[in-house]
């Protein structure tokens, strides 16, 4: 006898990935909405690639992948500006794509919270 | 001009991976409920994990981990039997464990319906 029979469940808690798809292909998930997120907010690409703990090189890559799955841009840089350094902004097709993921997101949160 | 703007989102699906938590901690995912359940169809672990394309060891390495960290016994196997060669049957703790992680995935799938 182990004594590990006749227990119950301890109390479990669902959690989840969600990531959004076209034609049964992977686009976007939680790491590249905080990638975008974090750009809308920062106005730069490398500092949000900073404050995600990612490299410069790879925060583009994610972009870039994205960019071409939907054949759209989301991310539209720019030299120049206030510090000299360029910046980056979300394109409204960006924006459009962060609405709908957070949205989907925030359905399924709310709907967790009911299970519990 | 790239011809990339003004453009709206084409059609995008939700997608998802669920799992069950225990204070914070993974315990159960999609690939270990197939393993559980491919055992508990088949009745045998070599069985199911050469169904599932994996190996023994990694299938009952698997196993184990969720054993440990419930602390309660999934499988059961046994020598002998039929063909000689033992099998394996799911605890009734592993099938309350099982009934939890599809019935809240179903939820979450018939919830997925109704965004769509």
């Amino acid at each position: 006898m182990t004594g590990k029979k006749n227990k119950t469940l301890p109390r479990l808690q669902p959690n989840y990935k969600l990531w959004l798809e076209h034609a049964g292909e992977y686009v976007l998930g939680p790491g590249a909405y905080a990638l975008l997120r974090s750009i809308h907010t920062t106005g730069s690409i490398s500092q949000a690639a900073k404050d995600l703990e990612m490299s410069y090189r790879y925060a583009w890559g994610v972009i870039r992948k994205i960019e071409a799955k939907l054949n759209a841009k989301l991310v539209q840089s720019y030299k120049g500006g206030h510090h000299g350094g360029g910046g980056a902004t979300i394109t409204d097709y960006g924006l459009s794509l962060m609405e709908l993921y957070d949205h989907v997101n925030r359905q399924f949160s709310d709907f967790i919270a009911t299970l519990e």
